[in-house]
């Protein structure tokens, strides 16, 4: 089987790029002495992407309960579930605890904490602070950081950062700044807690632009990312990723084309695509993905997906666009890969070439 | 089970809504005697929603091969697929109509006709014109039509348009020239087809909002239209729906607070929700979806979803917003039905109240 007897719309993805991005991630975060990777499997959704992003079962980050469910089953045991829990969701994480699982949950709530406290079941939590995202959690200096531990009591277990922010910046040296600012913040909140008596094993953060790019993490024990492993087209705008470091595609077919209007029509439209737009405020728009040819090469100059319909995409371009024969096969990287990759229940596995060496599934939902 | 048992995020389907709403399109469709209701299921993906939508295993319009599978399995063998046909696609097609199927496919493409004509198998295909979208389809009056209809002999089962322009409009005066447009562009084209000396069996239109306010279809056969069915945001400023005709909606937890900034923050994102942006450019932009109370009720006031990270939706409104336990549950009504319910693979079925009366599967992917 290639890439030219798959049926289209699917996603396809590029092995060797996924090892090489694992590579370079291993290695920035191999620059800080006894620092731990904690990947995020929100991005790859994959025990097979697993086996080779946290090998040997080792500590990972999960977004929902599936994933929960899924990675645990697979020998994946020490979880930190990274969305802020609330106590209909304790039962299930319990229930994975007590048949040998380590998911630890989340929260920035007092009456939450007070629930996890209470809840007949094995539990642990880390609290969420807030770096400068301002989506979740509570600022380091927060009078009611230590009110959350004490209710915690023994079941604390540290405390939890996201620096999505940082997907704002545009330089290595934005990166670095705001890696440093989540650093001191982190710190901030375990040094408080640790003044109150308390045990701080776990002092998380992350995103993968500032874990590539932080200079110093002294006093931060692990690091999570996820959407390094597989890049994408906005990453290539926060320097950390090339286009040929995009691990994952869209393969399509053209469905129809205009040269009236420069347009060739795909069978990837916006179920196959996703509908996100995170390059539509970064320096170059993309659209809804960059158009490539069959071997994932920028060959149709800056070809996009203009206007994505259901099943339609719409291909544009500055340029005359090739009037490619109906059937003709392309392909198209991704805005945002953990939204495209969401799209899809599989991933069709190439190294380099158009061979399909292997097809790995995927755990959507919730 | 009600809708203060179940795991969220999760889509619920209210029952009364939805028979409403086809109740609405079959009064809008009898207006026109002879004129056939061909219920688009791209956005319902579901038998059980079909049972209703097209009784009787009645005619059907699909946008992917695995809807067609499906419902040709459940038992609704006239179909029109209506995304543009590839050759590398007829094995699938023909293999459903060897086994009893009458799936059409359409086309707007010399080399795919011929290719349609040639194949070893049965196969029967639609002309595709565009009647003003600027998408798929050549004009009413190009010279390649009857070179198409020639191509395809005995294989032409008539024309076929979209009217996805129509969701341009605001107005029932926008919707019925847009309709009246599309009226005499598809009649053109059969009766260039017809005078060339073609039967035209099948001359088929359709949106949603044309299909309810078209005032003369004299000449059509049969109309399609999808979201109707469900209704959403965008619909409510099309002149098709209001707010309590959307079917729809994502029940959601609340999962972070935040005073100071004046936000919720619910635990359906990107992913429960979709990226859909429809109504970024209809006069009320409801960001990521408007949030409503667990009874579908807008006791929030304008309050809408303006951020959608992967799985954090942060609400934010005008005025303040009540500071809800965590825990505490709220439904948001989608821009796009189609895209938010391609997200999840069930409905909960509720019938105006909290009780889950069913549970009823889609079929997503390709």
């Amino acid at each position: 089987m290639t890439l030219d007897d798959l049926p289209t719309p699917c996603l396809v993805l590029d092995l060797g790029i996924l090892r090489r991005n694992l590579a370079a991630m291993a290695a920035a975060v191999a620059r800080h002495p006894g620092l731990v990777l904690r990947p995020h499997l929100k991005t790859a959704k994959s025990a097979d992407v697993a086996r080779l992003a946290a090998p040997g079962g080792g500590p990972i980050t999960v977004s929902t309960l599936a994933e929960a469910r899924y990675f645990a089953a697979a020998g994946w045991l020490d979880q930190l579930y990274a969305v802020g829990i609330v106590p209909a969701k304790l039962p299930a994480v319990a229930a994975l605890n007590a048949a040998g699982a380590a998911v630890k949950v989340i929260t920035d709530d007092l009456a939450v904490a007070q629930a996890i406290a209470a809840f007949p079941g094995p539990l642990s939590a880390l609290i969420e602070i807030d770096v400068g995202e301002g989506r979740g959690g509570i600022p380091p200096g927060d009078p009611v950081l230590p009110v959350i531990a004490a209710a915690l009591g023994s079941r604390l277990a540290g405390v939890v950062s996201h620096s999505g922010h940082s997907y704002a910046g545009r330089s290595i040296a934005d990166m670095e700044r705001i890696a440093e600012a989540e650093r001191q913040g982190i710190i901030q909140a375990a040094d408080r807690l640790r003044g109150a008596g308390h045990g701080v094993p776990i002092v998380s953060l992350g995103s993968s632009p500032t874990a590539l790019h932080a200079r110093d993490l002294a006093g931060v024990t692990e690091v999570r990312a996820g959407v390094y492993m597989f890049g994408d087209l906005l990453q290539t705008q926060l320097a950390t990723h090339e286009l040929d470091d995009i691990a994952v595609t869209v393969l399509a077919s053209v469905i129809g084309r205009s040269v009236a209007r420069n347009t060739l029509l795909l069978d990837a439209g916006a179920l196959a695509l996703s509908k996100d737009r995170s390059t539509e405020s970064a320096p170059k728009d993309w659209g809804f993905g960059r158009v490539l040819d069959l071997d994932a090469r920028p060959s149709l100059g800056e070809a996009i997906v203009a206007r994505a319909y259901q099943e339609h995409g719409e291909v544009r371009c500055q340029t005359p666009l090739p009037m490619l024969p109906l059937g003709s096969r392309l392909r198209v990287a991704p805005n945002h890969s953990c939204l495209t990759a969401a799209a899809h229940t599989q991933y069709h596995v190439v190294d380099g070439g158009r061979e399909v060496i292997a097809v790995w599934d995927r755990v959507n939902g919730w």
